[in-house]
């Protein structure tokens, strides 16, 4: 299981490249695989849609079953809202043990959150959640009770699959819980596409953002209570200003 | 502000390199210069010890606004608890101007987090939070209150700092809390060093967790109510399971 990073070759690992390299199978939904197609050469593909993640992770399993090598592609981290889980999960349905089976290794990535916070400045630098929108596997209840209480807790907030057509609202709704327990001038900042083509990064508020284009692609960066903007940057302090006199000078 | 990622080279982006070889000064925490030593010759180095934080960034845009070009690093991702924060902070106080000023770039990195879950297994797979126990900047107070409610929220927990001299009893006290919400055998990986010399992974709960060895090099990630374990892997399922029937077959 291969993370890519946001999709840039420039952010791709020298172990994700090397586990590609070794591979003589490579598994992955068809954009992915795009991002990288210098790097396939040679290899046998496995292209797939959207929302094939458990025919992509089982022939993934097959194939290193039947001895070959397997690289199963992640955008991102594969161990976030990726594919390292869903393999975990066909290994254990298959009675896999780790003595006697085939050999399984994540190569972790640079994930979206990341790339997204560079991008907007340094708006992770204090404690923070990563919560899905997308209720296709989870319920919308659980997923809203998770936004109050991350909300409550004052937690910078990172929402993955922000949008799509079926739940265009879903936004909206996370949005009105979020304005329950933080000020609409909260900086919110929207990263989409993070180091690819088509990357559109903005900072903007929790009162204006329903106003911004926000798809798929995006993920929705949240401040908490301490969050500021300045020069197009969103920064969350991590409390050194409170602790020391952070020192100024002018000519910077 | 460079992310190093875990400290292998092998985790270290071609942009990070790239970003350290057109420096002509790297201001850094002793240590993760060390890590990166091969890529050092003939820099400058600006080293400090532990918890030199502010001087440190200070220092790192002292010389940049001098008109050197500096990389200032951090283990894991700089936005992540790392250097990013500061820098704008110290930048702010500055009245630092982005047409004008100094030019500024976070370079992304693999943070801890996702190297300790690729390790454990697939921790990460559903929403989580990332916490720091370190109260040198921030009240326990708010610590603790986070994490209650991200147990209550049902998130995996990523505890960032876990246990120094100074703070023994916090990862004592944070576990009494999430005792209140979680069951005592939930699932806990505690992954030291991760990718770098002296790596040590184990899967354990939360009952046993303080009989584990845990330094301020550790990550502690603790799972939510669906978190399993098998074959010294640690899985949070994402939900595909209750959605679809995953396939089965033997001879894996």
């Amino acid at each position: 299981m291969v993370g890519l990073g946001p999709g840039s070759e420039a952010l791709l690992t020298p172990q994700a490249r090397a586990a590609l390299a070794k591979s003589r199978v490579v598994v992955g939904y068809r954009t992915y695989l795009e991002l990288i197609r210098p790097l396939l050469e040679g290899k046998e593909l496995l292209a797939s849609g959207m929302m094939q993640e458990v025919p992509r992770a089982a022939a993934a399993v097959e194939r290193a079953a039947a001895g070959d090598t397997v690289a199963l592609v992640s955008g991102g981290d594969p161990g976030v809202y990726g594919m390292a889980g869903l393999v975990h999960e066909l290994l254990r349905a298959r009675d896999w043990r780790r003595d006697a089976g085939i050999e399984v290794e994540v190569v972790p990535g640079v994930m979206a959150l990341n790339a997204a916070a560079a991008l907007l400045g340094a708006p992770l630098m204090h404690d923070f959640a990563a919560i899905s929108l997308s209720d296709l596997l989870t319920p919308w209840e659980l997923i809203a009770r998770r936004i109050e209480l991350a909300a409550q807790a004052d937690l910078v907030i990172g929402l993955y699959n922000p949008r799509s057509s079926r739940r265009a609202d879903r936004l909206a709704e996370a949005r009105g819980i979020l304005l329950r327990h933080r000020a609409p001038e909260t900086p919110v900042g929207v990263v989409r596409a993070a180091y690819r083509e088509g990357q559109r990064v903005v900072v903007t508020d929790l009162l204006q953002l329903l106003e911004q284009e926000v798809d798929m692609q995006s993920i929705v960066l949240v401040g908490n209570s301490q969050t500021f903007t300045f020069e197009g940057a969103m920064v969350t302090p991590r409390g050194y200003e409170s602790k020391y006199d952070l020192p100024t000078a002018q000519g910077c």
